[in-house]
């Protein structure tokens, strides 16, 4: 019997549909192109290719723009939003309007093209980790800025379309709609229950076990209770924390453990599928609140998406979490 | 310069990104797989090969399940919901879950494999519409259900998993959250300006003529102000009503006409590309209202959506809706 499960926090329902039951086997990927470096703007040796680098974590000795990064931040060369002007909002009669301020940057995650993030050291992912703080932490000084959203996008079918493994980040004058229900969702169930929702949805699956993928001292990955997606995964820190960029130093390094793990594991169990993954904070000028929570939310591109959920913003899922959970624990990775 | 535009009715907004302005020659559409009525269980005389027929449109003398009909409604063999079973809610700790029940139905636009929606005489897409009207209100008197979401996927890309043009439709025991939103804020306008938000949004379009692609004495088609997607098109009666299946003849006479004429020129100026459609209407047992304004929303599938749109519900449109219409309403059809 299918099930129609609610996401606690923001009320989207989703059918669990059991006469569609999927195994990770089941899912077709499309075909990849092969990879090819030509060209590729990323790689070393091609940084002139890129607007002058951000921020970059370079070996001694190299300079800016050259060779000897481990890490490179460039803007976008088609940015979606422009880092100059002045932020004005008028109407259109009815409609709202405001100019296209922000910031659109890429992360360059390693000099070299076929190397992909789980198969970098666990040190450089660390690194990674802390280029998205310290863009973080420079972007809030600008008062235009709301939000920043920090995302990956793999695979050409996930709308990555380099190769050459990157995340990005854009910068919005305004926050976005999905990050807003979440802060109202959350702020609605604290002001009932007096706790933070994602601090008692942890504490239920690290109780049950049955959503758990994996777990270090810091970080649980589990397979939400109504996912979107097949193998929809969060990862979320233990201890409550509204504030990506307020992290402590072994929390980073346990969130580059977990990710890389969890990534693994998904590229494992699925044939190596394109996926997104980004990550859910507070927004600038927001207080900072006992009720929001931030956490990573990876989805593995496996289905299509069609009529029905644009319409709805309702969701056919046709893997139970649960199994998902638990072919992602058997997976075996080094 | 980039623009944000603030979707009036749910709040959302978009990135109009000028950066990547796209004019309908640059989106590459996947191929997709040549047509094959081989086993095709939507075939005339293969009536067998589907659940029994649940309404059909026949010609004289011809009987249930055998050859003769024009449309012909069918269970889903492998329904996401089931029709079945009693609706039962309980909590699995703080989570909430629900049984499967509802009703998932296609409806075989007609009965030749190699005929498209645009390739049909009016006279049958009007039965199409009439066939919603009549689904819509035979499921009305299950009380279980609350919604019933219409539907079609054309095309692999856009979800369709059999190619003989066929539409869906999903009956559902709660209102899913994009209706909700659609309904509390035309609610929150109509409380501010004892005003509808589309009949205003009609209006002003109207008179403005910037992204009105089409129009008949009943409805009108254009793209939105803050479209999720290039060329998402809206289809609206120009006369106030919340609900679909409150319609009059000439009105679906009307809707049949401008649909394919909307679907005709969105295939001609695009090269046939995969889309959905979908039909966004009042709930059943909810009042009937002064500000919710039933329509139909096209979708062309033409770009991927990212990491960025999954985890903001914040889109990035290539392609300006003002460029979009012009391009539409300059496009020749028969």
């Amino acid at each position: 019997m299918p099930e129609l499960r609610k996401d606690p926090i923001i009320g989207r329902w989703v059918i669990i549909s059991t006469e569609r039951a999927k195994r990770p086997s089941d899912f077709k990927l499309e075909p990849e192109p092969t990879g090819n470096s030509n060209n590729c703007p990323f790689c070393e040796g091609h940084e002139m290719s890129t607007p002058p680098e951000i921020l970059a974590y370079r070996n001694d000795h190299s300079g800016p723009n050259g060779p000897g990064w481990r890490i490179r931040v460039v803007p976008n060369k088609f940015p979606a939003l422009r880092i100059e002007g002045s932020l004005e909002r008028h109407g259109e009669g009815m409609f709202d309007n405001m100019t296209g301020v922000g910031a659109h940057e890429v992360m360059i995650e390693t000099p070299k093209h076929f190397e992909n993030l789980t198969q970098l050291p666990e040190q450089a992912v660390e690194e990674l980790i802390w280029t998205y703080h310290d863009r973080l932490i420079d972007l809030k000084k600008d008062p235009r800025l709301r939000y920043v959203m920090i995302f990956k996008n793999k695979g050409l079918a996930a709308g990555a379309s380099l190769e050459h493994t990157h995340s990005q980040l854009i910068a919005l004058p305004v926050v976005p709609k999905r990050v807003s229900e979440e802060l109202v969702g959350s702020r609605e169930y604290y002001s009932f229950k007096e706790r933070c929702i994602f601090c008692d949805i942890i504490r239920q699956e690290l109780k049950d076990g049955l959503r758990v993928v994996l777990e270090n001292p810091g970080f649980v990955a589990i397979e939400p209770y109504a996912p979107r997606a097949p193998f929809e995964t969060w990862i979320l820190p233990k201890v409550h924390n509204p504030r990506f960029e307020n992290a402590q130093k072994q929390e980073y390094e346990q969130l580059a453990k977990i990710l890389q793990q969890t990534l693994k594991k998904i590229e494992a169990a699925l044939g190596n599928p394109p996926y997104n993954y980004m990550i859910h904070t507070t927004p600038f000028h927001h207080e900072e609140s006992p009720y929001y929570h931030w956490h990573l939310e990876i989805m593995p591109k496996l289905t299509k998406f069609a009529g029905f959920e644009w319409g709805t913003g309702f969701y056919i899922n046709p893997t139970p979490p649960e199994q998902a959970a638990e072919f992602l624990r058997e997976t075996k990775i080094d």
